[in-house]
């Protein structure tokens, strides 16, 4: 039974079932389809407001072409200091920016708080030998499972507004915070302040789908022209955008989510003290000790080692299509063990 | 009835049935999948020789990539001055490798010949103050519908080595040069001299899949990595690898390009003197004049210009999927009009 | 004696005395003393204009900086085959763009003409798929030793503006066009439509200075911060405003370029139909066969090759301190030599 | 009286003669005259071994030039957290090596230490999701007046080559840091294990001139075409490298070193308690209010402020031309105020 990542998952049947609707006829390529020019209205009609809506088929571009957007070659992007961005993406908004500084802030459970980040925007005066304050990026659900309510998000983007950053989000787990909240898309991004999402639903059952979100659609010709040169801009766009729609107008995103937030849910109430995150999305994270994590492993059960090495620390990640079965029997594994 | 490009075509059957196939159950994602772990030694059986090969979703993913890593940011990159890496990626290559500077030559039909490219190697002295020669791109089959003889990629290629040049193909139609040549996908890379070969699917028949195979492999870690950082490598990457492996496997490749192929030769076969480039793969280019084009856009026939504005020149592409009657239909209103 | 470079020639003795001047106390470093604070005034009484103007140290700075801040990194960047930027900057441009592409056009004697930039902006829609074209960069004088005459460069710079192109003019031998046309320096900048000027004195007796004009004040910030993450805010800048005051204000600055182009002419007017190309700043080239520059440089006379190798051709260019004896030297011998 | 920073002062009567003395006759530019070529041998002699160096004219370009040598663009640069790459060099090593991330270490008084180093590099996985760690960087003497000894900066570079990193060194103040230890200045670089040093002189007495000295001379081509694409490779080179070759040859680098550091331990002498860091080089930082700081500056004492706004903080740098008197009346008025 596997906890590593919900990249583990497969693709929604609802899904591949559009991909193969969408497979009919030719199609002008490039973004000219009949699929991807949905996208801004049925983003819009989510969102409940007007978007601007473009497809790529990872998060790290998404991500990267999005603070690329945002961010002068010589500007400082502002995030916390286990955020994907940081960690996982190979550099990624340095090469997408031209070499972009990303400023790690220490935040409790994986969030930012207007106090650190005020502190990191004045540690310095912004002069010309500093690189300049340009983005701050939010993860939401963050890396570590944890969930901004609306009011955190406003206060940070605020707090960034008001000293001339754009404000990002990368969203790839966006639905799991949405589902844990029960609240409208639009509390958590435009109207908290977010300028650009990256709405991802790869995570959440898409074959490889994610759409990057403009709230502040200035700057969308220079995203597209950045997507292009990055090889981004896919000829056969329909597929990618034709994934984004039933991901969306289905509810799919929502149902995914919720389900596996209530699996993660289930996990997080049985491990009590040793959890060391709040469980809010679908992942959770536990101070089980290298002995209790050897048992479990011999016992089937797979899932990625977290923090220092030999900290004792396990991540488990719960996926769309996380068989039944699978939480009570880790359950019952973790009760045993030890 | 369209022919304005093969992007237009819709996926195989036999690939979207591949893609159904591996949705199957968990698998490690970002190429740790029994999909992707079987491309190399099935690209490799495929070209004769051993290789290492990487699925990327676009051309000019897979084009920038290998030339990003075949070049230092102060390179020059000597090519087809109409080659789609000049005209069509808006700068990628430019991005990918930090600023590396196309060199632009001079040819027939699109394609390069020894001669010419001699003389752009000679036109300078290599010192500090210019680019340094560091790679060779030819298209195979060209943008303009043309395809190299083995023996003449040879030539380049020795030329290029000679020089100390890598020698890059961007074969997004590459498929459509094997079909011409009936001849072993093995005689127009490697054993030409090929180091890097962008093998292209999409345009013939995948929904979104590129193999960058390497019969040099000493680079392999670095493009792995510019790979990883750009956003390209696919965190369900199962589902990319699928389709080249049916692509390939299935000898669905040199099918579908036979057929565009066999099109596009009957096209050109009744245009005569008005064509403006040999017929080899699946593009035809014809001088029919504007007025000629205006009656068969009229008759339902779609098509993109080409060469400068109102030069009356066309371009038809043929696709993998296009309906039997298209051609038949085009030759009669071609037939009529004038 | 040499007729390599104006690059061999020695620092004027007004502009030593001018960095002598400076050496007293002390000085707030990277700009803010006040040499760097009176530049603006002093370019701008010079050019009859409100100015912003920036110095650096060397001509590939001041031209790759500019350009980087009037081109986005998916720009494109028009112009002549053989500038500066295209063959003696190592990828300069591109570098500190971000990835921008040159655009090379055809154009005799070293000139761009509106015909052939014409051509090149309407060769191809401006889509999503090519690069953007950003900026037109002439060169004055050119790499020929020829001078755009100002309505020329009208010419050039409405049609670019009219583009929606920013126009650039690498002017590290501006002084030697001015001389040449004896004309007021805004007639071939502002006046004429430049957007930003690389005003060259290095060339012209200075140790290391270029003064960077902006006409287009808009972008300056940006001009100023990539200045300093590229190292070219010197710490103490009192030294390279120091000699761009001298430069100016002393009349300098006309009065080299002025010998430098008489002596240039001196020579060409005995060359005659062996001139390559009009003898209008302070290069001269000429085709003389291999055996007379094998004859003249057995005679002790230093000049680069030019062209194609053993094309015979040669280029003789004339410092603002080439000693008097050497052109009547130079004369003779051509006489002699045949 | 001004104590701001060593970037304040003038250029020692020595080196603006050495400039003088090579303003005679004509010399080969970019770096093929007389000067530049004694440069290796010099700056061999002087380090007591092999080297190459080259004459650039700042610390930003010469630290962000050895730095993307030594790193590719997906590199991480490990440093200390207030290292002058960090806070003042607005992101140069992003923008030379195409994006590399700096990772930023803590460390007691602008040192590093071994187990913090290790920890960093241990804190995760090399995998193909993270930036790859490339380089470290060490500051000699550091942003805050203190100095490593050998064995320390042995330690360090060992434990990075252990890694497969290479190991930079900002010398900016290099020679403060050897006149406080009085010893050889090969024990402070290549016998401890340092790859490439920038060895400043501008802090120190030049008008603008740094000498990048590569100990592995493996990668000097690939610098040197870094060097001339970024516009820092002078045609009138000889006027660089003859300040280099005087700071080095008169033994000037030592003396003008030896007597900021003897003013900095004079004014250190006197703080007693409120002293931040131990004063090892010309820099002295103290906690002294701002109350106090206010009396200073009313009495004619100049410096920046250090540290969080409104912290007390000052930093004191002495000059090598700092007169006499100041740093007695400086002593005079601390005892006064308060």
């Amino acid at each position: 039974m596997r906890f590593y990542s919900d990249n583990t998952a497969t693709t929604c049947p609802e899904i591949l079932a559009a991909i193969a609707a969408a497979n009919r006829g030719p199609a002008i390529p490039y973004g000219d389809d009949p699929w991807t020019q949905r996208l801004d209205a049925v983003l819009g009609a989510l969102f409940g407001t007007t978007v601007r809506a473009f497809a790529v088929t990872t998060g790290t571009a998404a991500n990267a072409l999005a603070l690329a957007t945002l961010t002068p070659p010589y500007g400082a992007i502002f995030t916390q200091r286990e955020a994907h961005i940081v960690t996982d993406e190979c550099g990624a908004p340095g090469f997408f920016s031209g070499g972009a500084q990303l400023m790690l802030i220490d935040g409790e459970h994986g969030r930012l708080a207007p106090a650190t980040v005020a502190a990191a925007l004045a540690a310095r005066p912004v002069d010309v030998h500093g690189v300049q304050p340009a983005a701050l990026s939010l993860t939401q659900a963050t890396e570590l499972g944890t969930v901004y309510r609306p009011a955190e998000i406003a206060a940070l983007a605020s707090l960034a507004h008001g000293h001339g950053l754009k404000v990002h989000m990368d969203g790839a787990r966006f639905a799991n915070a949405v589902a844990f909240l029960d609240c409208h898309p639009g509390e958590l991004s435009w109207r908290a302040g977010i300028d650009v999402l990256s709405f991802g639903a790869t995570k959440n059952g898409a074959l490889g789908a994610e759409a990057v979100v403009f709230f502040d659609t200035a700057l969308v010709r220079d995203f597209e022209l950045r997507r292009k040169r990055a090889g981004h801009l896919l000829s056969k766009a329909r597929y990618v955008a034709a994934q984004l729609l039933a991901y969306v107008e289905s509810g799919l995103w929502r149902r995914n989510a919720q389900r596996a937030n209530a699996l993660a849910r289930q996990l997080g109430s049985v491990l009590g003290p040793s959890l060391l995150h709040p469980v809010e999305a679908n992942e959770v994270f536990a101070q089980l000790g290298e002995e209790r994590k050897g048992e479990l492993r011999s016992a089937g059960f797979e899932f990625y080692d977290w923090g220092p090495q030999a900290s004792g620390q396990a991540r488990f990640v719960m996926s769309w299509d996380q068989p039944e079965g699978d939480v009570p029997a880790l359950c019952a594994a973790l009760a045993r063990a030890r």
